[in-house]
């Protein structure tokens, strides 16, 4: 009996992805605005390298545009691109189509929900409290707060244990095939890859470890029913041939 | 001939302590909506302390939060402390009463217009850009930015210097009577002391710095164009005697 569902944060539950590229397009478009000498193409090209080389959290995104175009650093400038980043990450953010009729859905019927994710503890924990999703969830669990980052099994471990669910009660619901169904499956668990993004065609190695795949976040509902229903079915019969 | 105006940033052209308050204010319930378990006023009182012990740009203000009200690091509260304070601050930052129309005032009468202000370049721009200030000014001198504090004589120079103006030429509008009006009158400007917010009945020792004082901003334009009519009187005089 399904028990316990995990569901992944950026680009499962969390427009992450879209809104980034937003933003970023919006950032160096107010810093040419207010100064920065060179097009749009040209800087935007060079900001998506420098995220590649430097990670998408490195704090100094802007700073180093800047010396990478060869501008002399100018606080204006830095401080449009921030701002600008921020406006449309603050106007924007939003969940993933259908992300809260699935939780609803779930909740009604009784399953425990919780969310396993990488990534800072501060940023995570500002998109489930902007959008409100803290409610529908009996717990967070943040890799970077655990020392860990997915596929890493400690972290799929202790989430189950802090649910109280074994790996085959439990069902993980992610759009990265390595950090998320690769991980999962590793513990024992059922597995739903979310088709979504920017690895809906990625990692595809690991595609083995996913039992479902599905393009639309509904379709986990009854993914979910049906893997009930299944054992419903099954546990009867070795009760009849028990009698 | 008056040339050139400058203003101080905080509680004189954008309101700070006002806004600083009501985003601490909101920071604090918001916590306690998610779960810090401390009544309203315990823990409003240990984040002013905290602030005035560590400053008002320390970056850790809810982490130390925490710790000083014995509660374990939690980032779900510390996050609804972060949030709720920007919400705050982007919702309602806004210019002091009158401000525009005396940028606007000024402009159209000719002068040049600089803002002298300290602080982190990033946050004071954050200010000016957000509220479209920039275009008033031909020019912003940050101090963190030049390694100095108000009231060093360096910033005030280097101001007037890429101005083009000369100290009597110039006129310092602040709210800190030791900040911008001992540190303008030091190097020879004009100085208008604006009574307000936090400071006006502060730092009285310095209060024979200030030719002027005005409760109301709006009162600058006056007093500018007074101080070149003085000025424009006593030139045909002197004309008068060459003759």
């Amino acid at each position: 009996m399904i028990k316990a569902v995990f569901f992944d944060l950026d680009d499962t539950l969390v427009e992450t992805t879209k809104l980034a590229d937003m933003a970023r397009r919006n950032a160096v478009e107010n810093m040419i605005r207010h100064g920065l000498p060179v097009d749009f193409e040209t800087a935007y090209k060079e900001l998506m390298e420098l995220i590649k080389e430097y990670g998408s959290n490195f704090g100094k995104h802007f700073d180093y545009l800047l010396r990478r175009l060869d501008v002399p650093y100018d606080p204006k400038i830095v401080t449009a691109g921030v701002i600008a980043y921020h406006n449309t990450k603050f106007a924007y953010l939003k969940s993933v189509k259908g992300a809260r009729k699935v939780l609803l859905d779930l909740k009604k019927e009784g399953y425990k929900l919780a969310i396993i994710t990488d990534g800072d503890p501060l940023k995570q924990w500002e998109k489930i409290l902007r959008l409100e999703l803290d409610e529908f969830f009996d717990d967070v669990f943040i890799s970077d707060y655990l020392g860990v980052r997915k596929p890493h099994p400690k972290i799929f471990e202790k989430a189950l244990r802090r649910m109280g669910a074994r790996p085959e009660e439990s069902v993980m619901v992610g759009d990265r095939l390595y950090s998320d169904i690769y991980g999962a499956k590793r513990v024992g668990m059922h597995t739903i890859w979310f088709r979504y993004g920017k690895y809906a065609n990625r990692e595809l190695e690991y595609i083995d470890y996913a039992d479902f795949q599905v393009r639309v976040l509904e379709d986990v509902v009854e993914i979910v029913r049906g893997l009930n229903r299944e054992e419903a079915e099954e546990r009867p019969d070795t009760e009849v041939h028990a009698d």
